[in-house]
C-alpha cells in the first residue's frame, strides 16, 4: 500500500516526504497506522549523522500512537481496531532477559531493529522500488509501518493518542528512570541535568516519589519556568558559576543529593551529575545518549566512597506489561502530559518541529496525520 | 610510655624499629597493646610515597588485634582486658551516615584521621622529642598505640588474635564486598580480578553466597592454586589472550558475568571488570585503590544498557555493630582464616614481611609482638 512518510534519504539533510510503498506485514508482524507522532532527540541525532548505527534512507520516528489495521500470521495480542503505542525497547516475554526480571533490555529483535531491518532480515518500505529502511523498530514518521507484534503497547482505546503518544519515549523514560531505576524514596533530594522532555519528565517523576528537594539544572534559564511549575523547588545555571556545579551542589546540600539524573547526553555533565551526589549512598542515573566513542570518567575513588553510577533505558519500563497502566495514569491524572506539548501541526510541517526541538523552543510537537 | 615500633620516616625508605613514646590516651581514647598485626598492600602503597595523603614520620599498620590497657576519660564500651581489632573505618553510631543505615562510612573521626592526627588535632607519639603521626587512626606497627574508642570493635575473647587479626581489613573488605555491596545471590557468576588477599576472600565470599560460577583472573597463575582450594571454578591469564578479558569472560559466560569485583586497584581492570559484566543488571564493584590521579573510563553505553558500577570500602561492614560477629563466624568455621596465613614471624622481621608482600610469595604475613 501507498503511505505518506518522511523520509531520512541523506544524513543532515531535511526529510523529504514522499509517499512510500509499504509491504503487507509478515508472520508476528503488523500493520499500523499511526495517528500522532511527535520528534524527540534520538530522531534528531540519528538524522545530523552523528549516530554510528545511522541507515540511510530510513523513516525516522519513534514517539507514536496509532491503530491496528492488519496482522500478520501468528499474531494474537492485537487485533484491528486496537489502539497502540509502538515501542522501540520490545517485550518478547521469552529471552533471557525479559525472564531474568530485572531489566527491560528484550534482546528478541535487537540485531535486526539496530540494522533498521525487520526481525527476518529485510524492510518493508521501498520508495520508486528501492528499499527504504525502518528505525528502531517503530518508524511512527510513516502514516502505515509495520511494527513487530512484541513492540507494540496495547492501550485504552479510550485513551487520547494525541497525548499519550508521548509515552512511547520521553516522559516514560524520565518517569521509569525516577521510580524503576532510581526507585527514589520520599524526602530524596534529586539533581536533574537537563530540562527537555526527559529531564522534566524526572522532575514530575521525583514529585510523585514525593521527593523533597528538586534542583533543576541547565544553561538555558528559559527553561526554569516549565521546569518549576513542574515541581522543581531549586535552580541553577553552570554558567554563572566559576566552580564545578558538582561543588555548588554539594554546598548547598550539606554533602550532595540522594539522586542525579543525566538527561542530555554529556559526558562532562554525567561526570558532574555524578560527583554531586552524596558520598556512601548517592546514585547517579544517566539517561541521555552520548556521541559516538565518547567516555565518560571520573576517580574510581567516587565510587569506593559509596556513590553508584548507573543507566536507564526507556525508564526501566516493560513495554506491553507495565505502559498500558502509565496510560491509565496519564487518564486518571496521576502523570500530567499536556506540558510537554508546547506545539502542534499537522504532520507535513515536521521538519519545522525539528528546528523547534534544535532552538530549544519546544519540548514536543506532536504531529497529526490527520488532514486538514 | 615506651613502645616498640616499626617507623615509617621517610617515603621509600625500610621502616626503622626504634622505640617511640606514646602519651596516655586523652578522653574518648584508648591505649591498646597489639599483639598481632598483618601487612596489607594500602600500608606498602603508603611507604612508597605514591598515595597523596601519606604524611611522615608515620606508624603505619592497619590490621591487628590486640588488648585494651587503659581507657581516657569517658570511654565506656571497652575496659582494660578486653580484646579488640582497631577499625580504620570507625562507627559512631551518630553521625549522619551512621544513622543513614546506608553505608559503613562514619565521618566522626575522618578528617583527623586523614591527616595522621588523633581527633583533637594532635597527635600522641614521638620519636626522640618530635612528633610522629598516626595512620588510618589504627597504628598497628607499634606495640602500643593509641585508638579512638569508636574505633575499636570489641571481640569475643575466646577468638585466637592471631588470626581474627585478618578481619582488621583485608578479609573482611572481600567478604562484605560480596554480602554487602554486591548482594550476590545463589548461582549467579562472578568474576574476580586480582588474587591477592581481598580477591581470595571474594572467592570466599562468593562460595558463601553460593555462586554458581567464580571465575578467577591473574597475571600470576601461581595464584590459581588457592584460588582453587578456596573455591573458584574458572581461571584466566588475561596475557594469554589476543582479545580484551571482557571478550573472553562475555564469551564464555553467554553474555558476561552478573558480579565483577576489582581487586588490586588498577584502572584499565576497573573497566574491564565492569565491561565483562552482563547486559541489563551486570554489577562492578571496585575494591582496589588507585594511584593518585588515575581515573576510570567507559561508553556510557554500558551503563545505559544496565551495568551498575559501584565500590566498596571495608567491604561495607560496620565494624563495631558487624565485626563482632565476624569473629564468632571465623571461629565457628564459617569463616575461613587460615589459607591467607602464609607466613608468620615477629614483628622485628617486619621489612621481610613488605619484601614477601611486594614479591606477590604471600598473601598475609602474620607478625607477633611476642618476645621468643
Amino acid at each position: 500500500m501507498k503511505s505518506r512518510a518522511a523520509v531520512a534519504f541523506a544524513p543532515g539533510e531535511p526529510l523529504q516526504l514522499v509517499e512510500i510503498d509499504v509491504a503487507p506485514p509478515k508472520k508476528g508482524e503488523v500493520l499500523v497506522k499511526i495517528d500522532f507522532t511527535s520528534v524527540c532527540h534520538t530522531d534528531a541525532f540519528t538524522l545530523s549523522g552523528d549516530d554510528p548505527e545511522g541507515v540511510f534512507p530510513a523513516v525516522l520516528g519513534h514517539e507514536g500512537g496509532g491503530t491496528v489495521v492488519e496482522v500478520g500470521e501468528g499474531v494474537t495480542t492485537v487485533a484491528p481496531g486496537d489502539h497502540v503505542i509502538p515501542l522501540y525497547t520490545a517485550e518478547c516475554g521469552e529471552c533471557k532477559f525479559c525472564k531474568s526480571g530485572k531489566t527491560n533490555l528484550c534482546s528478541a529483535v535487537r540485531e535486526t531493529q539496530g540494522k533498521g531491518l525487520m526481525p527476518d532480515g529485510t524492510t518493508r518500505f521501498s520508495y520508486q522500488g528501492k528499499p527504504v529502511y525502518h528505525y528502531m523498530g517503530t518508524s511512527t514518521f510513516s502514516e502505515y509501518t509495520i511494527i513487530s507484534e512484541i513492540s507494540l503497547a496495547k492501550i485504552n482505546p479510550a485513551a487520547p493518542l494525541d497525548k499519550v503518544c508521548l509515552l512511547g519515549c520521553g516522559v516514560t523514560t524520565g518517569l521509569g528512570a525516577v521510580d524503576h531505576t532510581a526507585k527514589v524514596e520520599p524526602g530524596s533530594t534529586v539533581a536533574v541535568f537537563g530540562l527537555g522532555a526527559i529531564g522534566l519528565a524526572v522532575i514530575q517523576g521525583a514529585v510523585k516519589a514525593r521527593a523533597g528537594r528538586i534542583i533543576a539544572i541547565d544553561l538555558n534559564e528559559d527553561k526554569f519556568t516549565l521546569a518549576r511549575e513542574m515541581g522543581a523547588t531549586d535552580f541553577l545555571n553552570p554558567s554563572k558559576f566559576d566552580q564545578p556545579i558538582q561543588e555548588i551542589i554539594i554546598e548547598m546540600t550539606d554533602g550532595g543529593v540522594d539522586y542525579s539524573f543525566e538527561c542530555i547526553g554529556n559526558v562532562d555533565v554525567m561526570r558532574s551529575a555524578l560527583e554531586c551526589c552524596h558520598k556512601g549512598w548517592g546514585e547517579s542515573i544517566i539517561i541521555g545518549v552520548a556521541g559516538a566513542g565518547k567516555e565518560i570518567h571520573t576517580r574510581p575513588f567516587q565510587l569506593v566512597t559509596g556513590r553508584v553510577w548507573r543507566g536507564s533505558a526507556f525508564g526501566g519500563v516493560k513495554g506491553r506489561t507495565e505502559l498500558p497502566g502509565m496510560v491509565e495514569e496519564a487518564m486518571n491524572g496521576k502523570i500530567q502530559l499536556d506540558p510537554f506539548i508546547t506545539h502542534r501541526m499537522p504532520f507535513d510541517e515536521i521538519n519545522q518541529a525539528f528546528d523547534l526541538l534544535h532552538s530549544g523552543e519546544s519540548i514536543r510537537t506532536v504531529l497529526s496525520y490527520e488532514k486538514e
